[in-house]
């Protein structure tokens, strides 16, 4: 299944360069700002090129994914869970085409 | 497959609140920006919780999908892709141990 | 006064480079979020040299003040204002000592 | 003088909370980040209400202000030096009416 593939290449990548010392759960997080921030950088004044968004959207993922590795967490299951939760906090009679947050519905 | 079955959530989840109209590349590069500040405020005096972590983290993740979505691209291909040019970058040899940039390796 | 100074030098610095048409609130505050990014990188994996942080925290405020201009606030004025709500939301008897926000109080 | 009256105020904010213990460097980094999110929040969908960036605003120079009191550093001075070098690296000759980062000038 694609999803251990990646995890798994993710835990050689790291553990290769001898990095978990580095992953604490809070330095990850950070990273993912970070990252995001680098991301946003391509927007920053409009629009971006696909390219150069693909590799700092790949560089958010990564984060994303180590860190939930490190917490014992399933990336797929815990959008899942979470989208449930959305859908009650934005019913569609309620939310639809309003970018409203749900205490303003 | 997950990663087709997350996304196609995520699509009906937009589609059905006829969101699409603000899901443009910039506002999901933003909206990862604004959800992984979430995210790190979970460990801004120290630890986080891990079920507070664990929302926030998939608001992260699911803003990630959504903006892979939008440009076509798909997130397990995007992460092995960079995790390959991150290989090279940081070969095991000189990165071993050592949480320097590349460019000071 | 040193305030209106610097809001001088800004605005000297932007328009003899014609770059008002790209500073919109929006692209201001995305801008200081890139750049709180950057400043973070510093304190990625630990602690950061004080005069690469100087920089990357001259970017943060430089963004911030050309915000605060656009939008016709004055800094210091804005901090003082909200350091009034803050300590009423934060009462010294309740938050000594304490990092907890505060609804948990 | 505004700055040091800021400056001191907030001293006085911390001190009698006595939260000089969570302020380390790397945590108001950490807020500074989280701030800046809250202040693109308001941007998300677009536009934003002055009075709620106001308020974020306030918050990211808040802790911008923390920072630089915390390195030993003069928040308008350091704004000022950083000008300067970037008045080198974007000369008005190259970079008018472009919003180019200065390696592609």
């Amino acid at each position: 299944m694609t999803e251990k593939l990646v995890r798994d290449a993710l835990r050689d990548f790291v553990a290769e360069r001898n990095w978990q010392q580095f992953h604490s759960a809070e330095n990850l997080a950070k990273s993912i700002s970070i990252e995001a921030g680098e991301l946003l950088e391509c927007f920053q004044w409009g629009d971006a090129d696909v390219d150069s968004a693909k590799h700092e959207l790949a560089d958010v993922l990564t984060y994303c994914l180590l860190l939930a590795d490190h917490l014992g967490l399933e990336p797929n299951a815990i959008v899942l869970e979470k989208l449930a939760l959305t859908r009650e906090k934005y019913p569609v009679e309620k939310a639809r085409g309003r970018s409203d947050k749900y205490d303003r519905l």
